[in-house]
């Protein structure tokens, strides 16, 4: 079944008590499809200016289940670029800087081969830019969006009006708190249930996930890594979601079911992430070290 | 097989945005023996002062499973009292006062009838109370022990020598952390083996509790709870070890698989005294709700 994400591939700049890493290949939409496609097929919609460097390009065709026929390349453009530091624990970041470069332009558009896409993926973005390319798959049988802070302060009508339009919606615990005014995250879901999706999976880093669906509830630890392993948690919300969607995609299901064993293969492939900086180590990982650290992370999350 | 529990039987004030309750029964020790006496009978060892409520010494009873014979009265000592005022989230409180009363006298004795006790849980205290008591069961199968912020400060000593004499240890992320100057909570808990004990249990409150084992790690989330149903956190982290504790005497076994199995019983207990100030659920609850609960904790936590 047809799995699509739409979204950011960007240049990114990373600083971290482990080490740093000057413009490598990132962006939401990056991190998604390399991790779905060690899963399923997945089909790009993103753009990029003319100084998006050739060795990015490859990096992106090296995963042999991305396409990328909607990766949009604007010669007189400027690719977006971000640049952030992580403190000490890891678990908070300070941005350096943001160029938004074809963030700024007309969002990418759809190609016509892609207008059959079934499960729909739309990575954070203005929700005005989400609504307008969620509207080019008018044969979507599951659609999915992500969101951050920033919108619920600045565009929470138009992020409301998407909300009635998807199936589910991803977030993190903070933004899903900020943006309901529940005291934990599974009131938030289902504050978030009521504006109109069938599902919210509310992301709490390496504390895990929490699905709230309108059949019930499901939470999942995150994969209890070694803080030695621990390099760059850059891109692990948006593996996560690919791992999530990708599953979601291969079993053409979004009942509470399938999206809670979606869940787990999220937090599996958002372990190997963190491992590397940038989309390093999901370049090197194979279907064999997939399955083994799945297999690991049943017997660590056995309930009982 | 016999389960002991030695640690504070206490007076409580607390506050929270959900309500108010002055002067419950409370301390570490009620809290455990409340939540493991619904599993397996279990002994306490504590000390009360003459200002001990009868009621709360009727509720101590209430519980079936519950030995008093070790609960030493001292009529011319005060009881321990604590007030406590939780903030907005729940997840942090500030102590309005405390009242050491029979806690600055001399520890309780272990009853010669409580001498064959296997199963020993050491709630917080100094750890050299611990120790003491600890020396106090010679046929002891397994031994665990819990310790705060506050010893790793003033009596880091004498807490690495319990940690030397206990098969394991229960303490909060926090304090993993503080001790170790680990950066997560799994490199804390192995950190803490090589201090002595075969397991570690970092109990990580709303994010539930990770198991480090030499066998193995395990990982488990809290039950998600809606936030309208967490009135009072007091005692959850006492209740999780409770639960975990009695399944072990249970089982008489103390190997990976037991104490991770035990993890999910502590964690479906804690889920039941956060309904209520003080120990009022408990009170009320009996098998066939902790079954049922038990039962959607496992289809809620289920991987995959």
């Amino acid at each position: 079944m047809s799995l699509i994400v739409t979204g950011t591939i960007g240049i990114d700049t990373l600083h971290a008590p482990t080490g740093s890493a000057e413009r490598v290949l990132g962006g939401s939409c990056s991190y998604f499809a390399a991790a779905a496609s060690h899963l399923t097929p997945v089909r790009v919609v993103g753009a990029v200016g003319g100084d998006f460097p050739a060795e990015h390009a490859a990096i992106l065709e090296s995963f042999k289940g991305v396409c990328l026929k909607g990766l949009e390349r604007r010669p007189a453009s400027r690719t977006f670029a971000w640049g952030g530091r992580y403190l000490d624990d890891m678990n908070r970041r300070e941005t350096l800087f943001t160029e938004l470069g074809v963030l700024e332009e007309a969002p990418p558009k759809v190609p016509a081969a892609y207008q059959d896409s079934q499960f729909v993926f739309l990575c954070n973005t203005h929700p005005s830019v989400q609504m307008d390319l969620l509207r080019q798959f008018p044969r979507r049988a599951l659609a999915v969006c992500d969101t951050m802070d920033l919108w619920i302060n600045v565009a929470r009508l138009e992020l409301l009006a998407l909300f009635h339009e998807v199936d589910g919606v991803v977030l993190n615990d903070q933004e899903a708190m900020q943006l309901t005014e529940a005291r934990n995250a599974v009131s938030a879901g289902r504050a978030i249930l009521d504006l109109g999706p069938k599902f919210v999976v509310v992301k709490k880093g390496e504390h895990g996930a929490i699905l709230v669906h309108r059949d019930g509830v499901a939470t999942l630890p995150a994969y209890p890594a070694d803080a030695s392993h621990v390099v760059d948690p850059t891109g692990a919300g948006d593996t996560f979601a690919g791992g999530l969607m990708a599953h979601v995609a291969l079993t053409g299901k979004g009942d509470f079911a399938t999206l809670q064993g979606g869940m787990a293969w999220g937090t599996v492939m958002a372990s190997f992430t963190i491992e590397a900086f940038g989309l390093d180590r999901l370049r090197t990982l194979d279907a064999a070290q997939i399955a083994e650290r799945m297999k690991r992370f049943q017997t660590a999350a056995r309930v009982g």
